[in-house]
């Protein structure tokens, strides 16, 4: 029964590195993915808003997933986001998924259309099930309604989760909505509710919360993998200052934008900054100074 | 030189009928079609909103346009929407329909991200031109902010306009902001700008629209066309009224579902109601109230 147990832990939502001519560089990809395993990684929550996924066609889409299985990552250690606007696009891409044996899969609502109701909503989700028809299928909800205009209601996931009690397992909440997250952990136990910053995470896992999935992950999954493991350890607190900190820092910035440069710094590899339109990358200026307050936060910690 | 002129006139966004399976049902959409352009309509603004096109997967949206070729209906008179939050998958599609010899296509912003510059939005536009690669390619951007999130800025348009002056030769507008239209039509003669409301048109063809691109010409095609031919002479304030008393009544209810349930209810055919997941057919009670509403204004406009 274990292996159909939810996620839990930290899954880093891995930033998706472009050649100057925009075609994904997976070579650099897949050295990424494995070090973020390597650091800690319990897996990887690939193809999300971090990975810009929704800016990838449907073919790159599945490339990716292929590509990161044939590299020798296990399938079960990934949770990739199949969602699209449209029914036909979200079950090819569950489908692919699904018959590569991975753990999940993170389903966005159909989000073209605005002001949807409850069961549009319902109806979406049941047809996406019914037509990949796949019982091993475990379905995340992925809720960002910053992005989507979409909110998963409480009541809607709870309609789910009763008619599809072994398909729909858990949520990775976006919306930064503490008391959206607070009521899920409280209203559905065994739920596998992900925060999306670490800066929650501590909170969240005394609710019981599954993890983390954090697009801050890809630039500082030991200090979060540290935390989850810790979190009711004596260092607890101080742990979740350290990472909140360097979250809080950079979410002050396009948060896309500036893990990617983060990312570039690291690797002294100014093509890991880059990203595909309609995002930008950080201005120079920003990357600057985004560079100067992480050195100050990383000074202040071994002071 | 008359073939590379913008579009004008009537182009209704044909809906797109669906069997109880939801796969669409190509019989009646082509009689629909085909009818359209017998009541009046200059072209078809095929694989927009209205049609549900972002609920179909992108098989489907290739396999529309050719199917409405193969029926006989000309490539110039097809305006099908090719929009995607991904450049690949905007590019898949758009070159598919201008390989296929259509007057142009309608272009929507990338839908997923929100709060994109216009730089991005600008980068976007010319990667997409750029890897279609066809001079015989002409754009019409997309403006529904309140489904996409993003409007097309002016100061954007007109930069685009410069930089690509064959290919970005419109707007069609279904954001309803009057003072934007305006804006447009004074600030860019010659832009081909569609209101996508009947209930517009007069006041923008007296400021040089384009013509009309609007869900409610699915049901009163006739009505517009009268307008759109007549808007200079005696009867024009008596048409628009008529015409815009239909829009104004059905763009109380869901319009996707209003404007397919009044089709239902002319052609006594029930299946032309169904939308796809999200969007949800009108309950038996709107649709009811609704039909004895627009026969009460059937019975005023021929007392």
């Amino acid at each position: 029964m274990k292996e159909n147990a939810p996620a839990t832990g930290v899954w880093p939502p891995a930033a998706t590195p472009f050649h100057a001519d925009l075609s994904i560089d997976f070579e650099r990809y897949i050295a990424h993915c494995k070090s973020l395993l390597a650091d800690g990684a319990h897996g990887l929550a690939v193809l999300g808003t971090t990975s810009e996924a929704n800016s990838l066609d449907l073919g790159e889409r599945e490339s990716v997933l292929e590509k990161l299985i044939a590299s020798g990552i296990a399938a079960e250690q990934l949770l990739p986001g199949t969602g699209a606007a449209s029914i036909g696009d979200a079950v090819r891409l569950t489908r692919h998924a699904v018959a590569r044996g991975v753990r999940g899969v993170l389903l966005l609502p159909p989000f073209y259309y605005k002001g949807v109701s409850e069961d549009g909503l319902f109806a979406f989700v049941s047809e996406v099930i019914g037509r990949v028809g796949q019982t091993s299928l475990q379905i995340y909800l992925y809720n960002f309604p910053q992005m989507t205009g979409i909110a998963w209601p409480p009541s809607l996931i709870g309609h789910l989760i009763k008619s599809f009690p072994k398909t729909i397992v858990g949520l990775k909440d976006s919306s930064g909505d503490v008391a959206y997250m607070n009521r899920l952990l409280e209203s559905f136990p065994g739920f596998a509710v992900f925060p999306s910053s670490e800066a929650l995470l501590l909170a969240a896992m005394k609710k019981s919360a599954a993890g983390c999935i954090s697009a801050t992950a890809n630039t500082q999954v030991g200090a979060i993998r540290a935390l989850y493991d810790g979190w009711q350890g004596a260092k607890a607190e101080e742990l979740s200052r350290a990472a909140s900190a360097v979250r809080l820092l950079m979410q002050k910035y396009p948060l896309i934008a500036a893990v990617k440069a983060v990312l570039a710094e690291h690797a002294r590899a100014p093509d890991w900054a880059r990203v595909r339109p309609p995002l930008d990358p950080l201005s120079p200026a920003q990357r600057k100074e985004l560079a100067a307050e992480l050195s100050k936060l990383e000074a202040g910690a071994t002071a």
